[in-house]
C-alpha cells in the first residue's frame, strides 16, 4: 500500500493484537524497530517472509477434484502470497481431465502422483478427500517426498516419517461460534 | 465408542495435549474426575457439551452457493455434532432452486435473508461468497439477528453490534506448513 514506516501500535490494531506483544514477538528475530520511529516497511516484509519461509513460492499439489480441492486450486490471492497449485488429481476418471484452476490445470490421475510430485517439485499436498481415504492418500504423499500435507478430511491423519500434517477442521470453527452464542 | 472411563493422559494422547495441561484445563469447569480413576466418559461429555453451548443444535444459514458453500452444506458429522444446515441462499438466479445438501434443500433468494432466518431460527451464518461482497454480506446476515458468521472469504471483516465473526484464513494454514519446510 505504499506504506514506508509503520509503528508497532498501527500494525497491532491492523490485526487485533497489543502493540507489546507484537513488539516482543518481532524482537525474537532480531532488532529491525526503531523506538519513536517505527518499523521500516519494506526491510520488515522481507525479514518476516525468510523467517516465516515465505520468500519462495510453493508449489501445492491438491488430491481430490471435488468441491474443496476446485475451490481451493482457484482461490484468489494464492499466488500473491507465494503458494502456487501446479496439480490436482483424481482417482475418478469422470474427473480426470477436466479444467481446473481457472482452466489453467487439468485433472491428472492420482495414481501417477510419484512422477507428479518430482516433476513439479510440489513441497505441500492438500488433501481434499473424504475422510475414509484421507489416511491412506496422506501416506501416498508422504512417499513421493512431500513434507507437509494440509487435511481438509474431517478426520485425525496419523503422522509418519516427519510429514507434518495441519487439518483444518471446520467444525472445530463452528464449535468455537457456537461458545458465543451462550 | 462404548469407553466409560478414560484417564487424562488417554485423552491427552488422542488429541496431543499433555495429560497436565488436560487435567487442569478440565478442572476449570468443576471436579469431574477421580484420581487414580479417570473420567467418567458420559458425564464428562455431557458437561463439556454444556459448557461449550454445545448441547442444542445450532441452525445454520449458508450464504453463497458457490462450490465452498455447497460442499459445507453436505459437510459429514454436522449432524451428529450439533450443527444443521437450514438454509442456503444465493443471489445468483441460476443457482436459486437448485438441490443442495445431498438434496434435502434447494438454495433460496438471498433476498430473503431475513424472513429465512426468522422462519428458520438460524444462529450462525456461513459466509461463503467473494472478498468483495464478504463485508455487506456480513452486515446483512447481522441485521436479521443472526449473532456468529464464519467466513470463508479471504478478507478481513469489520464487526457489528458484537456479531462474532471468526475467518477461516486458508493462507494461514498453508504459511503455517510452509514454515515446516524450511
Amino acid at each position: 500500500m505504499g506504506v514506508e514506516r509503520i509503528s508497532s501500535r498501527q500494525v497491532a490494531e491492523r490485526f487485533g493484537l497489543s502493540a507489546a506483544q507484537m513488539r516482543k514477538d518481532l524482537a525474537r528475530f532480531g532488532e529491525f524497530g526503531i523506538r519513536g520511529v517505527g518499523y521500516d516497511v519494506p526491510s520488515l516484509r522481507k525479514t518476516l517472509e525468510r523467517v516465516l519461509g515465505l520468500a519462495d513460492t510453493h508449489p501445492l499439489v491438491i488430491v481430490g477434484a471435488g468441491r474443496i480441492g476446485t475451490a481451493l486450486a482457484r482461490f484468489p490471492d494464492l499466488e500473491s502470497r507465494n503458494f502456487r497449485v501446479v496439480a490436482v488429481v483424481d482417482i475418478d476418471p469422470a474427473r480426470i481431465g477436466e479444467p481446473v484452476a481457472d482452466g489453467r490445470l487439468r485433472v491428472q490421475d492420482a495414481s501417477a502422483l510419484d512422477a507428479i510430485v518430482a516433476s513439479t517439485g510440489a513441497e505441500i499436498g492438500v488433501l481434499a478427500v473424504p475422510a475414509e481415504a484421507a489416511q491412506d492418500n496422506y501416506e501416498q504423499l508422504a512417499a513421493t517426498g512431500i513434507r507437509a500435507v494440509l487435511n481438509f478430511a474431517p478426520v485425525q491423519i496419523q503422522e509418519v516419517n516427519d510429514v507434518r500434517v495441519k487439518t483444518v477442521d471446520l467444525l472445530i470453527f463452528l464449535e468455537e461460534l457456537a461458545f458465543y452464542l451462550l
